[in-house]
Parts: C-alpha cells; sequence; structure tokens
C-alpha cells in the first residue's frame, strides 16, 4: 500500500485528521475503568476485561492494572498478538475449534498461560490429544448455556460432566464459563440484574457438581459488560469478563448502562454536502466507517447508525446517521431541525455508535485526543 | 503483529485453511465479469468497473480487460492503491471533502488521471483552488441527484449551472455523474428497469443542459450493478459503473439478478458446536467475518445473515446463519432440517452473505479456490 508523505500526527488538533478516523477520549476511557474497577472491587472477584472490543495493548494495560492481569480473547490472532505486548494470561472465550489446536499449542509452547473453552466431548478430546501430541498443557473450561442464547452445555446435564470427565483425564479442566447475552435484549435494568443471577447461578451450580463430581474446578467465569455492571453478589464467581465498558457505545447507553457524554470512542468525520431534498447533510463515513450494526431493537429508529456531535464531542441538537451506504452516512433530524449553516461543508464531526466493537474493527489504530490535541496513536489487531 | 510459521497455502486444499477465511471462486468470477462486459458491449458504452467491492487489483485487472481500464473508487487509499497497481484512469465517485484535496493533488501530481466529483459551490471553488495551488489538473463531475436519494443536485435547478460555471471557469469540468440507488428498493426487475431510466435521463438531461450553457461535458457516468445489468438503451451515456455484479452477493439474488450458485464469494467458516436447545450448530464466523449487513427489507427472515453451504459452494438444505454475535455464527434451519451428523464439529462450510462489500472488507486477502485447492492469494486495501 503506497502512503502519502506524513508529518506525525501527534500534537497536531483533531481537526486536521484525515477522516474517518477513530478517536478515543482518554479522560472518558479512564473514568470507564475507574467505574468498573470499584464496582467489581466490591464483589470480591477478578476482572478479566476483554480485549475484543479495543484490540489495544496500550488500554488492556490500564484495564488490567487494578486486577490480574488477565485477559480474555475472542480469537488467536488477538492471542497471539497480545502475547507479543507482554499479556500472558489469556482466556480464547470461543469453544475452539479442533484444527486451530496446533497454533494454540504453538502459543502455549512459546509460554502463553492460554485457557481454551470446550462444550463438546469432541473439542475436549481434541485438546486433550493436542496436549499430548505437543507437550504442552491446555487448561480448559467447559462453557455452560444458561439462557438457550449461543454455546455451552446444560448446566444441569449429563453433557457437562462427560466432558468434564474426559477433560480431568487429561488433566486440562480448569473450570467453567457461562455468557448469558440476553441481557442485552433486557427492557429495564432490573430485567439485565435478573439475567446476571441466571448466569452466576449457572455457573456457580455447575461447578458445585464437577466438584461434587471430583473434578478441579478452580474457575468460575462469567460476565458481559451489562452483568458486569449490576452484579450485587457474585458468591462462588472467581472472575467476570467485560469488554464495552471500556469505550461504551449506543447499546449500552439504550440498556441505561451509560450516559451518551461517557462514550469514550467516536468515529471523526467530515461534512461533504447537503442536500435539501431530504434534508440531510451528507459525510465521509458510511456503513464501513460506522459498522451497519443496527443496536438493539428500537435502536435504529432512535439513533439510526449513530449520533452527531461536533468535534469536541457534544451532540449537535438531535442530529443522527438516519442511513448509510458503504462511504456515505446520512444525517438528519428526525426533530426537523437541521441547519445547513450549523453544518457547513468541511465541518468535522463525531459520531458515536451503535456497537463499538463493530465499528473500531474497521480501523487499524485509534487516535487518543485530549483538549483537541491528538496525544496518542494505539494501535490495535483485526483478522484471524 | 506476530505471525505464526506458515508454510505456503498455495496448492493445499480448502479444507486447511485457517478460519474464517475469504474464498473466491475463480470460474464464477470470469462469468460475472464475461455476463455484464456482453451486455454492455450491446450498448455501446465504457464499463468503468468500482474497485470498492473487491478492492483487489488482481480482480480488477479482469474486470476492465475488455474496456478503457478506467476505475471508479470510493476512497483516496483505494486511488492511491490501484494507481500504484498501474491502474492510472481513477474516479474518486464520492464528493471529496476539501481537506482531502492537498492529496488527491498529489496523487493527481504523480501521473494519476484523477476524477473527482462535487455537488456544491464550495466543493467546486476548493477544486479550483487546489488546481492553482498545487499546479495540477483536477477534471471533475457534477453529481445529480435523480432519486432523492443521497448526494447530488436536481437535474432541473441552478445549482447544477452554478456549479458547472465555477469548474468550468476553471477548466476542471469535465461531466455529470448519476447515482440511483432506489434500485435496491425495488420489488420487480421491471422496477429496477424504471430506475435505471430515471438515472439515465437525468444524467444525460443534465448533460444536454450543461452543453446548451456553453460548457464541455464529456462524460455522462451512470450506474450501480442493478441499473448497468438491466439496461437497455443508454444513448446519450459515456459510461457505466458496478461494482458487486464481480463477486454477487445474497441481496443481488434477491432482486433476481443472479443466483446463489453464480455468487463467486463466500466465507469459510468451521463448525465449532452443537446446541440442542436452539437447535442451531455453531461457526466460527460471527458478526465480523460475515458482516451485520441485513441485506434487503425482508432478507433477514429468508437468509438470515448468510446462507450456509458445504466446502464445494452448494447450500446445505435450507441452513442459514440466524443470528450472529462477534465471533459466533448460529446456524440454524428454518424448516427444522438442521441435523447434526451433517455437520460435525470440525466441519468446514461456506457462507453467502448479504452485501458481499461489507463482507469482504473484514479481510486483507482473498483466497482463490478452483477444484478445492488454493490457487491465488490475492491482496486488497482496506481503510482511508
Amino acid at each position: 500500500v503506497p502512503s502519502e508523505p506524513t508529518t506525525s500526527e501527534i500534537g497536531s488538533h483533531v481537526d486536521r485528521l484525515p477522516t474517518p478516523a477513530f478517536l478515543v477520549d482518554p479522560a472518558r476511557l479512564a473514568s470507564n475503568i475507574a467505574t468498573l474497577d470499584s464496582r467489581i472491587a466490591r464483589l470480591g472477584v477478578d476482572l478479566r476485561p476483554h480485549v475484543k472490543t479495543t484490540k489495544s495493548p496500550d488500554i488492556m494495560r490500564m484495564a488490567t492494572a487494578a486486577h490480574s492481569g488477565s485477559v480474555a480473547v475472542s480469537t488467536l490472532r488477538e492471542a497471539e498478538y497480545f502475547f507479543a505486548a507482554g499479556f500472558r494470561h489469556l482466556l480464547y472465550a470461543v469453544t475452539i475449534a479442533p484444527d486451530k489446536l496446533p497454533r494454540a499449542a504453538a502459543l502455549a509452547a512459546r509460554g502463553a498461560d492460554l485457557t481454551l473453552v470446550a462444550d463438546s466431548e469432541e473439542t475436549a478430546l481434541a485438546i486433550i490429544g493436542a496436549q499430548a501430541q505437543y507437550g504442552v498443557t491446555l487448561p480448559t473450561l467447559v462453557e455452560i448455556d444458561a439462557d438457550g442464547g449461543r454455546s455451552g452445555v446444560a448446566p444441569d446435564g449429563d453433557l457437562l460432566l462427560a466432558i468434564a470427565a474426559i477433560l480431568s483425564a487429561g488433566s486440562a479442566l480448569r473450570g467453567v464459563l457461562c455468557f448469558v447475552g440476553r441481557s442485552y435484549a433486557s427492557a429495564t435494568l432490573e430485567e439485565i440484574r435478573s439475567w446476571g443471577k441466571i448466569e452466576r447461578d449457572a455457573a456457580v451450580g455447575s461447578a458445585l457438581r464437577l466438584r461434587a463430581a471430583g473434578h478441579d474446578c478452580s474457575v468460575v467465569s462469567v460476565g458481559c459488560t451489562p452483568n458486569a455492571y449490576l452484579a450485587q453478589d457474585l458468591t462462588g464467581v472467581t472472575e467476570v469478563r467485560a469488554g464495552v465498558y471500556l469505550f461504551q457505545d449506543l447499546t449500552m447507553a439504550k440498556l441505561g448502562l451509560c450516559m451518551i457524554d461517557e462514550i469514550a470512542a467516536s468515529v471523526l468525520a467530515t461534512i461533504i454536502g447537503h442536500n435539501p431534498r431530504g434534508p440531510w447533510a451528507i459525510i465521509d463515513a458510511g456503513g464501513l466507517a460506522l459498522s451497519k450494526d443496527q443496536g438493539l431493537a428500537n435502536s435504529i429508529q432512535e439513533y439510526g447508525y449513530g449520533v452527531v456531535a461536533d468535534v469536541e464531542g457534544k451532540p449537535i441538537g438531535d442530529l443522527i446517521v438516519a442511513n448509510v451506504s458503504q462511504e456515505h452516512g446520512l444525517v438528519t433530524s428526525p426533530g426537523g431541525g437541521l441547519d445547513f449553516e450549523e453544518v457547513p461543508i468541511g465541518t468535522k464531526v463525531r459520531v458515536y455508535t451503535n456497537h463499538v466493537c463493530m465499528t473500531a474493527a474497521a480501523y487499524d489504530q485509534y487516535h487518543v485526543v485530549r483538549d483537541g490535541k491528538i496525544e496518542h496513536i494505539w494501535s490495535r489487531c483485526n483478522g484471524w
């Protein structure tokens, strides 16, 4: 890829950045970390931040500072990237495909404490086989399905014990992992909290069953940002996973878990046109730059693909990105208050998006902006 | 980013590829190119293929072989990348942000024939200013809005002539460009065809107005894949743009413009779990690997986030990816025919997705698979 001659962007004003660019507000980021840290501290468990949202070692060093240093990853690429950046305790929180085991074993052989996840006898057997073949330890958590939402085994079924027996026989069993994503479909904070209890009870109950059967179960891992935020009692749990809390996004705002002015990540865009036939202003950030994630069921009506703010990060009236194509975003005012003179061509705006994990994945670096100036450029990994 | 030791993948079986991976079927690709080429040849216009779908010089060399060699791009990154790959005639088919003009001028100064687009007096003035400042020619098309769909000026308004006058005075006016994206919202092929006629008439009518006012208008550029496919008469048009036709996708299938077995791009994934509580099989390709684009209004019910095929590319019953999270896809059978024994853990499947431009953007290379073996690895660009 050819690169145009560039001068260092550090210290320059955010207005000078080529758009679209992904901005991080370091004060909001620090505040989001402090907020969850203080909640987790009161619960007496470890926080294992999930790298999948930010995929940035700089950010994950901040996120793990008050904890054990363990992180969760969603791809082996992330595991390799974070191990190279100095993170040793890694949980690959997706049931591993059997043919990825040589790659996982290679990472373990290089010194990573890489924990895997299994929810089938086939996968458990493959893990045991890889341990023997490559001479490494691949500690594994059995995934529990508490809500019929995605993956995992029933907490009260025979399969849990069958998988545990396979892993135990190979000295690979380390514990259980549970993720209740249905929290995101909750209408109220109380509903989220009840899903969090279901998650905790399923994980802790499964751990008790394993121990009663004579197995090791030193790790009881639960969580997602909503459940981590609202937990009041995590007795029996050893660690909580969360990732979105670092940046926050419109989904978290819609759930009532943050305010828009706490969202630490936004996309910088430029007004490139005005169409009175909409009416809408047009920005140079579309489906690729913002993501086409529509957020929660009723988000698209309220927020479209993003809330439009000024270059300082303050929302401009009720402006939203009502529609996107690949490289265009159409900025409208649902209340009819769009004033082209307020957003002349060339104006920089920031857009807060529905699902920041998806948005951030379009970028390979973050521009960290404090008081309007670029303070750092942080790298992230992408792909698999 | 650390890379694991790898052997060359060329010649190896597709089954051996790490997943998720983006596969290209070169026979289908060649057929898709031939189909549109023969249609365009009968219309007597140039095809200016749009790189935004594939962003692959290897593919765009095939796509331009029967034409002038001109391409359209959607970002300046694409323009720079394709110029470095030997493409000289580039149309940046998005109205340019004024502060991107130095970068565009730098490319023109290096020898690119880079055509820009403007739909405001502000942008036209900025283009003229950049020409003078950097001593380059920045030929420009005025964008016409024929459907009130996105950007551009009304074909019958005063603004068209005002912008043309500014560009003409600076010897920058080259013609007009029109894009009618509402074709994608059509219920029938006839409706697409009628939008195509609206697009053509708006472009040709605008060109006549410019010429009547004494301006140069040598380029009359229209199109998107649906309009290019179904055009019957493009009198007055000089070039047609299209990008999706190269790969095709479920959106094009839903519109009736291709069959699923003509789609040349798919995501290779691995079955990593079975959850009888769904029931669903789980693949290691989620929202990042497939994209969360929901396609047309009623696509999500029929296709979910993708149609699941075997490793040869043949759809497996009615299996679809009904839901995704970041790295998980939930494979279901709407008709109740999901048989776990048919897709055991470790099975490779291919997924055809709703909107291939969005899916492809998650990858930096394509694995080209013929007769089950990796024949080539083609690179693409991403970002801005």
